[in-house]
């Protein structure tokens, strides 16, 4: 078992290195190679549909976790309004339902974009690496059959001198072997690559479409929300105009102890309320 | 120099202790204390109305962190979009310009939320530790003046057996001095308390209806920008099933170092067309 595994480990290392040398030899200038621009041509698109998938993939992501952050924003904030809305002030009820609602927009909004928008993203940009690893073996396959084309050029050139025959049709044997092998992932390829590049229109189109569909939805529910959250507050403005919310203690306090009380200071308690008043109008 | 900071320093510890044996006394049961119902109504509504406005604007400050964030990201995304979609797709101009118009929205909307929102809420908040430390300070005074009423009292009952008219005489002024610097808190605040707990209502009638008022236009206007970029997808779906940008490469790779190209594959490039179509039909 440890020579058939010395035996692999052999086979590795001499196909590694023969792939070295011809790509060498190639680079060098020493021998010809295959050459495909069709092929390179798919190969760009490729790339670049992968590149482009990825960094979409990347932002919406983000997007998506910033979308998430600001539903559970949201939500603490209408809580804390809804706290603040005291339960004697009118609408106060109608103001509950309308942060419920507000709340289920999120919900469904953000449920949407990951499961209908994310979920399909993913399932596009997960098939690019399995292509990628076919992409890389086509290449390794032709370099494997660039070599053995240069081999059997030099066993030719040989054997017309000594007339091996038996080394020649092993040669060829071996040529055909290397060219099939790689003419059946570079014909796949071809189909594929085109074809994966074509379906981004339609894969794009979906996408976005569902997108931009739950997003008009989400804004456009937001806003009926927020007219009804802003007649709620134009409500109490008017009340709250005509004096309602006003308190005004018109008593002072009478010290148990004592049994001057200080005199009434109406005028200024009513001056302070102006003040108060007028400093939250200058803020607006 | 040191002397004189000396007796400001023993002035102090004497205040302190005074004020130390008149509260122990106090809650002892040993001596009576001044009350006053109607401050401490208006101070539990104090504390209340400043718990609420803290919560209020530590919520509303996260919220405009997250809608700064999701400002970000939408931006980032629809850079990616606009990469996506090709120069050469129909309504790529209009797309374009799409996201140049949500990004101005998000702009205005984080820009509004916090100068016309949180601003405000962040000057109404920062009034309250100044009152409270008037609220402190009249405590401390309710201490002395009570202290000066007590000690007064142990004078009379002691003068009745002495006759020490002098004692009594400076022991009444230092109460009058007490009882002043008390009242005049006290009535100050009695003033100054209800006036801010009533603007409560005011302020958040404005702070509210700005906000909502600024949700509503954000998504009322983000909602035609999204039904826009929908009907750009929309058209775009139509061109694409008409089969307007399908690219389908019809002939193989003419590899030059050989002469036999493979027979043509169009009928399994078809196939995955198909395949991919499918794919992504059943994602929706």
């Amino acid at each position: 078992m440890s020579e058939s595994k010395g035996a692999l480990i052999a086979k590795s290392v001499q196909k590694h290195a023969g792939r070295a040398k011809e790509k060498l030899l190639q680079n060098l200038g020493k021998v010809d190679r295959t050459l495909d621009d069709i092929f390179e041509e798919h190969l760009q698109n490729f790339n670049r549909q992968h590149q482009q998938a990825t960094r979409l993939q990347k932002e919406f992501n983000n997007y998506i976790r910033c979308i998430r952050a600001v539903q559970t924003a949201s939500k603490s904030l209408m809580e804390a309004i809804t706290e603040v809305y005291e339960s004697g002030w009118s609408g106060h009820d109608l103001l509950y339902v309308q942060a419920q609602n507000m709340e289920m927009l999120w919900q469904d909004f953000s449920h949407k974009l990951g499961d209908q928008v994310l979920i399909p993203l993913n399932t596009y940009t997960n098939q690019f690496p399995e292509v990628r690893k076919k992409v890389e073996k086509r290449g390794r396959k032709l370099v494997d059959y660039d070599s053995q084309r240069h081999s059997f050029q030099n066993l030719q050139a040989n054997a017309a001198k000594r007339r091996d025959d038996v080394k020649v049709t092993k040669g060829r044997e071996q040529l055909e072997e290397a060219k099939r092998t790689y003419e059946v992932l570079n014909s796949e390829l071809h189909d594929e690559l085109p074809a994966l590049y074509d379906s981004r229109v339609l894969f794009y189109v979906h996408n976005l479409q569902t997108l931009f569909s739950a997003e008009q939805l989400f804004h456009s529910e937001s806003s009926k929300v927020f007219a009804e959250l802003e007649a709620i507050t134009d409500k109490l403005a008017t009340e709250c105009q005509r004096g309602s919310y006003t308190k005004r203690a018109n008593n002072h306090a009478l010290p148990a102890q004592n049994g001057n009380p200080p005199a009434p200071t109406d005028t200024v308690q009513s001056e302070y309320f102006i003040h108060y008043t007028i400093l939250y109008a200058t803020l607006y």
